[in-house]
């Protein structure tokens, strides 16, 4: 897959920037600041649609919705862009905010034309509202904004993704993610859980050993789990990391298959995510770690000053 | 977060079951096969929707489209929880399809009651077309299913997420995924890529990996990133995730700070990375053998037996 601009670490800050500012070189699929301000006739119009005005009372910059006015001039590029959208009868396309670290789905708006120049600009995911008919910035009220890291278009270019960090829970509940109501559980007769979230595979097995490092505490007898027992033991962890990490190596010098390597790099990853449960860490902070490393082509960089 | 029930771990297959087939202790949250056959007399009723009926024409089971005719019955609880869904005015919801293993947005369309209820049944996610006005199976011309494991529905029950195993590509174009238009490429001018897709953390390190994994064959000279050193020498990369592990252990043995843990977690889990690509293993497939593993209390059993 093909390459982007460094991320900005955190929310990204965000001034305007010569064309300078594209990196030729582009270390991870994140993307950084990237308009340039264009100081047109149109956009000094009063009658252009508000993304492409100077005006102070709906100017966004620098990453926050609350930036200094008088900011904001869009490159003729983001018009010719919106213009490509198919945005349906009501001016809308589906926005789904995506966490750019973990995958999940945390919500699903609809954007138009403006918010998805708002949200182009001041990278915190924007949607609109069909209920008040209004602009509605993730976060203007909670504070929980998603800081956007790059947007998707899909192929028919009817739906977009704003593939972002939040900056805490997006459920209006509390909950990470909109999506705690499992279909199938709510079929089984199962209440709803705000804590049984829409979660991929690693993330559900992050949950399956943080569950057994509750019942650690609360369950006294009975016999243990085998992640019990390792959140309970820290040499017995730290040996099986080791010998896990043995067994992965062993499948590359001794050439064992391919399916050898799934095995044991499931196993390593396994008893490594106990160790990260044990340490109260989470994946997502490990994830973090590694986009903001290679963003700065961090681990190479550090790794190859470590060996000289 | 709570848990679920053991999901199957490829296309499930399913036929009626009884209330006994829902175990209570559940391991991680994928489901499997929910819905318990009513032979009502509403179910047989002409005059009632295709997925109460016992129609031949449209009947569908055990996980696949084409299944023998006649054995579809819906529980009644499917009937209200369809009802729960609060459809548009056109009686539509968005509808998104998640790989289960990599989190990664597959596609986005609408799914009416019709469409909602057949891929509960049918465990293949099912859309509504608005341009052919027709239910549309994914998959159903190009073979590449979508095998559901799980459907959720955000707080507004308005949008549904259906999380799942992908029979291969997803998108018409061959692409793994409908989204690979970047908006911040665009606006610099970058041709879209249909490599360049909507990824999270783990799988942009993995592309960026892979990337340099194609350089070490097709570029002689200059000085190779530490990737690259890393991928030519198999030495090296072994005696690194040793270290790397070795440096994680000492984070819990001499009970260094979480950032440590993290960084080094980081550090392993980017060497690891390494070796998974000079064996050609993806790491999708290491979250497969996790999920399957799971959810069959596989690692614990296994790493259980191996210590008695």
């Amino acid at each position: 897959m093909a390459a982007a601009a460094p991320a900005p670490a955190t929310a990204p800050t965000r001034t305007p920037v010569s064309s300078s500012f594209f990196p030729s070189s582009r270390a991870v699929s994140f993307c950084s600041g990237t308009y340039r301000p264009n100081h047109s006739a149109a956009a000094a119009s009063a009658s252009a649609p508000w993304w492409r005005r100077r005006d102070p009372a709906v100017s966004v910059a620098a990453g926050s919705a609350q930036s200094a006015p008088g900011a904001l001039a869009v490159d003729p590029k983001v018009d010719t862009l919106l213009d490509s959208v198919k945005w349906d009868s009501k001016g809308l396309a589906v926005a789904i905010a995506q966490n750019v670290d973990t995958g999940a789905i945390l919500m699903q708006g609809f954007a138009n034309k403006e918010a998805l120049a708002k949200t182009i600009s001041t990278r915190k995911a924007t949607f609109f509202s069909r209920s008040r008919s209004s602009l509605w910035t993730k976060g203007e009220t909670s504070m929980n904004f998603i800081n956007v890291h790059d947007i998707f278009l899909d192929c028919d270019r009817d739906s977009i993704i704003y593939l972002g960090k939040p900056d805490g829970p997006t459920c209006h509940t509390g909950a990470e993610t909109c999506y705690y109501t499992s279909v199938y559980d709510a079929l089984q007769g199962l209440k709803h859980n705000k804590d049984r979230q829409v979660t991929s595979t690693l993330y559900s097995l992050e949950d399956t050993i943080s569950r057994r490092h509750e019942e650690t505490v609360t369950e006294g007898s009975g016999k243990p789990s085998w992640t019990k027992k390792l959140l309970l033991d820290n040499q017995l962890l730290c040996s099986k990391i080791r010998e896990e990490a043995g067994e992965l190596i062993q499948t590359l010098l001794e050439n064992e298959d391919q399916s050898r390597t799934a095995s044991e790099m499931a196993d390593l990853l396994y008893h490594a995510m106990v160790l990260l449960r044990v340490k109260d860490v989470k994946m997502e902070e490990v994830l973090e770690v590694l986009r903001r490393r290679f963003s700065q082509s961090g681990i190479e960089e550090k790794a190859s000053r470590n060996k000289s």
